[in-house]
């Protein structure tokens, strides 16, 4: 951390300031400069809560040096997670996508498409029990029910389940889910997170529409700092002015967590465009930037779907796109399971 | 709503997506253009999801016209809310100052806090006792303890207590808690919002950095839709690529909330701008845009506050700006308590 | 500036690094951490590139301390700058209002604005010649004639004329305007900057939809830095997510640009929001907020205005809103010339 | 195009703003509804300007259906434009690599850089000769001596020359240039744009940084409607609150723009990131989500750049990322001329 102090400063108040930073037990040294003196820290930093310091009025400007997340640091874990999800790998070069539709309606809805899915090189199967919805005149999600069918679903396919979850006092209806999904809108639902760092279980955690790169891997902190290291990263569009797409997928956040994090990351591009023509580009671009998975929105009645039919693929398009899906990832060196 | 199609359009395909958009209980009126054909949909269309129509393949485009919520609209409900708290008045010419530190840390402080802020002129008392934090080693707040220690200020004072929750199961906490606030980052926390509804008591809802201002009065109307009507929206700053300050402070969002909605607004200086000497210019314009409160961090002693001691007042300061606030509030035409 | 290089760093490379800074001039002195050291940089290190430091493999991060305008800076200019316009002074505790049509069209027209406005207390005429249209069938502005009726608008009320110049070109047309303006959109033409950088001329710099604010006082320092310190500053909107106004306008661009420099601020209202009923209190927030003048767009009627009518006030609400204006600009203490 | 009428509506007023729309030459056909009535215009609307409709003040809301853009519509154009570059080729399957420094410099840098881009595989060569710098007290570029430097490197390896113009006076100094770039705080400059219309000369047009997909093409419009239609299109990141990297490479703009135009797009990894490290990933991504070309940056010296070093490859490392985008070009199934 680098503090800079005028120089015109009352040298009891700097001397104020200096006591007050060395109780973190860093080492300071002090730069002179023309007008400005730069404060070096020295030591563990991450304690220090920039403003704070910056609540000294003596300090014009505070800058950290060290990333504040740890656990999910590269510098500290340089290999690759790789998070085992019923045998199937994730990271590290092993690749996954995970499928199905948007929220789970009917038994026969979320059997046949994770059959189709299936069939089409998918490894696990999604679907919305609790679905977070903008207005709460929509349909607001299966529940338990919901969880249930997914339950199905898994015995007839043998498909882990990967559903989000927007409650803690929901958490017992989890018990067989395989990857609990935490949502966009949830990313920064700190007490959800603690809950989550306490259980072994993966979790997808998935990117905030307005949260930075550094923001989601301290999400992902909380998670790991409870001890649970399982943690799977998932891009799935910014918010930003542009209109003609739902979200901007930031497709840079792939190189950016690799090179900072050791966690693996998948790409949604379905909720990223809104639509569906756009799935296959996005996909493709995610596995040449170097995601290690994708997770995709399937339906097999898109125009019925109770939620977000406008982004989900039918079963023949999810073929049609799965082939180059497959096709480019090996062409990648990427280890598909499928 | 109006459902743009395609002329080269199957007349089957037509004839499918007008059977669909029937059973919602809507009329349809067909405009015929060169290229396209325009569906202006007549009804409540409510219950109609966009994303579900644009799934049609033959839909070019769709464009809601009426506003998604009703509990919320000005529309329905032409003359201001007054929400009371505690036999004090906000909204409708009525105008309160919640002042207090970002986090209950003892009793001292809070209770000098209370006594300063209240001496000055503030009519509630705010202070978080469950802070969300980015850091999982930043303070997390005194938790139980600090709503105790609120009510100290409270008996000291008669002031009433804002306090911010973070997760359903500390709701038998706040039993005492005179307004729940809901924070930016649970905005769209929907669970949570939907137990709110169940109450009576009044709730500050914070607006999402990334939430439009139709997104924040879709989150009231689902505290609305379950029959609380009590619910006061707060501005504070949303996301953009400025970095001078913390937040962008959207001051629009006054006149375009009380075109749209007949709820109180409040403006919270303090977090959209992050640094203790805009509190005053950003407050002023608060005032002379129309708000109806301010919700202003001071702290007694901030260069040690536990959190964002860098946009906490003195309470000298504060009493320097609450001088010209009333003032200012006087000269608009406000009702102030104080 | 701040350099941190990584420990593991081949001592080599390190002096390289540390020749290729003092080039520069500037003294160094590095503060060594655990994992990484800090170069801190004393002098004047505006000529050095953070992008060049950066391509040097061995640096990990660069932070600029100082801030890198000089002209602009309050720091080496500590009293507020009174630009003087016709006899008219801005800035300092003076405040003007500005406006005017969007284009000027006919000489009924702008004359007949002109002397409503003037009556109402606005005190320069704005109205657009040459005009930035985002689509090329959009009406382009009158051109060299419609600087012309300018003149005869200023003939007929004596006063001075703002208006926009679009290309290095036409240069020789804006001898008798009074205030030449730059668009947002062009901002960061700079070769047009270095061109107005030679006249004596005031010139209204508008600040483009996605620049920082430090990146407006940079484009004040280009025309600074040629010789012309006559630069007002305008805050007319920046963009961001959110669709219910055209443009966000930044209120806390205002007290930011008055901290860091001496140059006067306008606000423009009815670019910010694009819609009449917002320009009254977007108005008084930048008043009450502290801005040296307003540039708002009046029309004699606006229904059949060339262009931007949305934005436009009748002359009969322009004098409603003028009222509420000079009230609050004498309650908060502003020189106001009307 | 759509207007929205309040239903309570003065039918005097109504009868007026429908005399003013039929003024566009469009018919007109009513849907009333319960609270208020759409009319749906047909024909073309291209020349009326929402603002002016939203200025009549029974308009509650006004929403374009068409595209404002006809001689970059795909609709009226589906094939693939290609535009021809000196005997090359780019669009309709054709990819190409533009690649060359930031500035150019001296005549032994642009010749050794040329030489060793073309011997990896790019096919142009960039260099800026007038530079867009943020601050006026860095490195503009050595300008019309630029230009003669690019010249000798096209005579001594036969590549068409790429380079950026700032303003049209410049224009001259161009006439040996292959295609002239305008940079991305130039892409509303109407005034250029206008002038590079009547030539007919391949443009490279780049996005600016808060400029939406349907403004870029709006733009090209622009210059299409002077008569040439040799455009190409840059995506080259936009700005959004992330800062992990200089900006936010917006990939979906390749799929968008591919959907709604007939222009080929080109994307530059280097300004997008900023940072070497991303310039891989990004190009593979653009490469697979269907771009038709990439512009890099490379320089022999990068620590010793005159600008931008920070995002310059080695010829080293352009030798190694050409060997990717090569490869994958193939498997995608892109014509490439090296």
């Amino acid at each position: 951390m680098v503090v800079v102090v005028k120089n015109d400063t009352d040298q009891e108040r700097l001397k104020d300031l200096i006591t007050w930073l060395k109780q973190f037990g860093v080492q300071i040294h002090i730069t002179r400069g023309t007008q400005t003196s730069i404060l070096g820290l020295v030591g563990d930093t991450s304690s220090i809560d920039m403003s704070d310091v910056q609540s000294f009025d003596i300090v014009e400007d505070v800058k950290r040096i060290q990333e504040p997340y740890k656990a999910a640091n590269r510098k500290f874990h340089p290999h690759d997670t790789v998070v085992e999800v019923g045998g199937l790998k994730i990271g590290g070069g092993n690749f996954q996508v995970i499928a199905g539709p948007c929220s789970v309606e009917t038994e026969d809805q979320i059997c046949e498409v994770a059959k189709r899915v299936q069939k089409a090189g998918a490894t696990m199967i999604r679907g919305g029990a609790f679905k977070p919805r903008t207005s709460p005149y929509s349909f607001q999600g299966l529940r338990a029910t919901g969880i249930e069918l997914l339950k199905e679903a898994k015995a007839l396919t043998g498909m882990p389940i990967v559903t989000e979850i927007m409650s803690i006092e929901h958490l017992p209806l989890f018990e067989d889910v395989d990857v609990i999904q935490v949502g966009a809108r949830n990313m920064q639902n700190f007490e959800l997170l603690k809950e989550l760092g306490k259980l072994d279980k993966p979790i997808l955690l998935k990117r905030g529409l307005a949260n930075t790169i550094e923001e989601l891997l301290m999400s992902a902190e909380y998670i790991m700092a409870g001890g649970n290291e399982n943690v799977i990263l998932c891009e799935r569009g910014i918010r930003t002015f542009e209109t003609s797409t739902r979200n901007t997928l930031d497709i840079s956040a792939i190189p950016v967590i690799k090179r900072h994090s050791h966690l693996p990351v998948v790409i949604d591009p379905s909720h990223a465009a809104g639509l569906t023509w756009m799935v296959e580009p996005l996909s493709l671009a995610a596995v040449a930037a170097g995601a290690d998975g994708l997770i995709i929105e399937v339906h097999n009645d898109p125009q019925h779907a109770l939620s977000d039919g406008a982004q989900s693929l039918t079963p023949d398009q999810f073929d049609a796109v799965m082939e180059k899906i497959k096709s480019l990832g090996s062409f990648m060196g990427k280890t598909l399971s499928c």
